[in-house]
């Protein structure tokens, strides 16, 4: 079973995707975490480009596909090597950051996008899909207010904040065009709060891979 | 004017394209030289990666996605301002070394390397591309020998000759395919023959630029 998250930086996805593996992993699921892009060796030093504020140059076209090479990476290193074992893949972030940031976000076009997607992921498809939704304004004030903690601020979240509106509802519209695959989670709640949504969310469909297995 | 290189490392490419640009400069011509992968500070970084010994474990479809996006960054940051200034640009390398290498090299399709080159370069065609043609056991028996003088031996070097052979015949298909675009030239000959036959190839070509503008 293959479960993903998306939503913007500043949700509190990193916190919630630790804490669900934790607990998968505590009733004995054999549970593979990664994250895009990165996840492999390859994918650490496509993310550090990606990522680093000297980069504000980047085209949204090479952005994409630097995107993209990661994903490729990651599904045949990591992802499908473990589906195959029967074991459980948790991934923080995966396609759909790419339709909602690089498609919704910057403009570009869907259709070609999903395209270099099936390209990349070799026609995988998560089964399940968790969105952490939060507004814009929200979600920027929370990576602002961690900087003095040690948090991050890199060249996505320098974007204005009509771009992560544009992202946001990029994923609503995801989430219309798809609704059996995804589950949306309120995550401007309390961690506890956001944590018991997500089991919630997920409990019938793990007995439910159970059961077949 | 946009002129395209190609041919495999060890057939004297750089020395060939860094004569070339010299000669045309002398006469006059704006010309700006660039590469592929590189050509930009993001590509370089790109460039770094692709070319780095320890990412043998590189998928290639992920390598496809790498060189794409650089050729994204390198057209719009690079070669279509200087095109759109009526400047003549060289380019050592650019699409057709993905179709030579990872399509007819590593085997991956070939209509969906187009459909993604179509997208990183917004369609931009060179206008004239030569192909500097040697056997692959004369120029990876150049790339060894120039080892000792502080040559490289890279990631691509290291593939089998099985490999490099279904690339030369992979850039002989494409000069079939489109044989007007395409100057073949033997680059088994002298530095200073091969560098004749470009000049050669060249001189009518640019002549029917000057007599356009």
């Amino acid at each position: 079973m293959f479960i993903t998250f998306e939503g913007p930086d500043g949700g509190g996805k990193t916190t919630q995707v630790a804490m669900t593996v934790s607990t998968l992993r505590e009733r004995g699921h054999n549970v593979l975490l990664t994250r895009e892009p990165g996840g492999t060796a390859i994918g650490d030093q496509i993310r550090h480009v990606l990522h680093d504020m000297k980069n504000q140059a980047m085209h949204p076209r090479a952005e994409l596909l630097m995107y993209s090479a990661s994903r490729a990476q990651i599904v045949e290193e990591v992802i499908r090597p473990h589906l195959a074992a029967k074991g459980l893949v948790i991934c923080d972030r995966f396609f759909d950051s790419t339709y909602a940031y690089q498609g919704y976000g910057h403009g570009l076009d869907l259709s070609q996008l999903k395209l270099i997607t099936e390209f990349a992921t070799g026609g995988l498809k998560p089964d399940l899909t968790i969105l952490l939704d939060i507004a814009p304004e929200d979600s920027l004030q929370r990576r602002l207010s961690a900087l003095d903690k040690g948090g991050e601020w890199n060249r996505l979240d320098a974007m204005a904040l009509d771009f992560h509106k544009r992202v946001r509802d990029g994923y609503h519209a995801l989430v219309a065009a798809d609704p059996q695959r995804w589950v949306v989670v309120n995550a401007a709640q309390s961690v506890e709060q956001v944590q018991g949504d997500i089991l919630k969310a997920l409990e019938p469909r793990l007995v439910e891979t159970k059961s077949q297995g």
